[in-house]
């Protein structure tokens, strides 16, 4: 769901913002045509407005590739491979880069059997899930993409992180209505918004983390210093603490994803991705990705699905509305209205991430042109 | 997850209770095979703990088919086939039935192709979600399955039910564990619970349900009756009312799961299930499902994928826990422990249900031999 602003951003033409993200990876020895990838991919979060996988995660990705932790160049080799199911190994590369790829062979294998699953492991963070799921759209295809990530969220009754956030996504075109996009990660909400909480000294509802002894707490200060520290706690699932609101639910989702990522494609799961190497440094990630395509014409005409899904996609928007509310939404509208208007108008771009990609740009001798 | 009972169950041994049931179909006409399969999924539901699937429902059932609502025969006709994908019509018969060969045949072709998706459509009620995705694990295969269902929740921001709790369920093997099976509907709680709350007159937590305004009530004797006379409200989606707690994630679940199986078959979505005709009078429900197998082989070793699964998910069972919990319970943990200690003792059966099963046999000449 599109982030809220806090009215400090900064507003950077789109395709400018992408150009000179580019460059920065084609100047950390990224294959040209693989650093557009990224920068796509970045920019396509801040035009959803899902600004937390924006180029507010330049930095990290950088320093990745500079440690040699994330390889600028990406080889993906086939581990095991039938009509509709395949492995990929990304050897470290760049995780965009990967499950694009990925994606791409599902959708040409879903081409001829009708369906397609690839699994991807040794890979790296791959930025918002939808991205690959859309590609299935122009195809007629439904889109799956799901990863799994850092250990952020603890199962229900425990008292650690000990699963991801894992984000799942899902894509289905249609005719004259925008394509429904479901992506949702199966946290209760991102960490990012127990920060902003954080930051303006704001208590938190109940249900979307826990403190070191498990219970749900208010105080994000306390969350996010344990989350550091490693003292326990962390994001609650989605549906809360314990069973009462479904949080089982949530933490059985997160874990769905991880069995069919990080378990399926024989890379790591839980805590183990991100985890250091016995001297304490740090490894590549490993994280792992699912990718699936399935072709319309394979269960029936592409047509009348799309037409279907208008009608439904209709039927919902208008059906009768809560007290107090005017709109009934479905998945993936609010980042189309999102990405409409961004285009127009650019990206919003928190200032210090502006300043950081400016040090950037000064670090590696790439002209900033964004102002 | 298993129901709470309320002390007062008649208990039945599990394999006298399937032969009676087995032998209730077979008096309206069903082929004594199918019979069975549709006995096996009810007290499979009972043997689980999920007793709102189990054979509280055989009188409904029952009735579907003597009104002619439901087929007796079950033909299932295909309407498309690729390798990987197929669309099936059940010709309005027994929802059981028809599910269970739709995963027989995504099991045949995923050992061809690694993977395949069976979508279904003019079908009934089938039962509980698991029971199609346990089916994969004999075959090395993870298994998924997932229904719309009659309209029962009401989408973020809505006033009146527009989608149902539509379950997904998917299931995985393991060498030393027991297997992985999530089976959850989409709503925060079923039906049945506001139905507990209303008879003993408890008040429910907010984000259970909703009112005839869209707003959260504890009142469960409002909800309830407001269902039955479709004056608004209804089960909220898993995050309950609104976005804060994440409930347009639920809301977005139930919404895809219809678009894979209503959408997808072409069958009916949304608030069309169980529509009356034009005259008034009762139509087949024309439920729809997708069931779905990958073969772990064609992803790589399925040994290894089990001794992975089962290394994870004792990892997660041995984490620390919250202050005042014993145990980290894993997906479908909790229904294996029920179905031991069922399959020993019998599964408990209400009174009630007691009663009616008693009247069907009366009323159909057969013998009730469970006393």
């Amino acid at each position: 769901m599109p982030e809220a602003l806090e009215n400090n951003e900064i507003w950077i033409d789109a395709n400018k913002l992408r150009d000179f993200v580019a460059a920065v990876f084609t100047r950390v020895d990224v294959p040209p045509e693989d650093a557009w990838v990224v920068a796509d991919n970045l920019v396509a979060a801040d035009l959803r407005g899902v600004h937390s996988h924006g180029v507010a995660r330049l930095e990290r990705y950088v320093k990745g590739v500079r440690d040699g932790l994330i390889k600028a160049r990406t080889e993906c080799t086939v581990v095991a491979e039938t009509a509709a199911a395949v492995t990929l190994d990304a050897h470290d590369g760049l995780g965009q880069v990967a499950a694009k790829r990925a994606m791409e062979l599902a959708i040409a294998k879903a081409k001829v059997n009708g369906t397609c699953f690839v699994t991807v492991r040794n890979s790296n963070h791959y930025g918002i899930a939808a991205y690959y799921a859309l590609m299935a759209l122009e195809h007629d295809m439904i889109g799956w993409s799901m990863t799994n990530s850092a250990p952020l969220v603890v199962p229900t009754f425990g008292r650690d992180i000990a699963v991801g956030t894992n984000p799942l996504a899902v894509a289905a075109p249609t005719l004259t209505e925008r394509p429904f996009v479901l992506d949702m990660a199966t946290s209760t909400v991102p960490r990012g918004k127990v920060e902003v909480y954080q930051r303006k000294e704001k208590t938190m509802p109940a249900g979307w983390a826990s403190d070191e002894t498990g219970k749900s707490t208010g105080d994000a200060a306390r969350v996010i210093d344990n989350l550091v520290k490693r003292r326990g706690g962390g994001l609650l699932p989605l549906g809360g603490e314990g069973e009462l609101y479904g949080g089982h639910k949530g933490y059985g989702l997160s874990l769905l994803i991880d069995v069919l990522s990080g378990v399926l494609a024989g890379g790591a799961w839980g805590t183990h991705l991100y985890e250091p190497g016995p001297d304490g440094k740090a490894k590549p990630a490993n994280v792992c990705h699912l990718l699936g395509a399935m072709d319309l014409r394979g269960f029936g005409d592409p047509t009348a699905f799309k037409q279907r899904l208008d009608t439904y996609l209709r039927e919902l928007k208008g059906a009768p509305k809560a007290e107090g509310h005017q709109r009934i939404y479905v998945a993936g509208e609010k980042e189309w209205e999102c990405l409409d208007d961004y285009s127009k108008r650019g990206v919003p771009v928190h200032p210090k991430t502006v300043g950081t990609m400016r040090f950037i740009a000064g670090d590696l001798g790439v002209a900033y042109n964004l102002d």
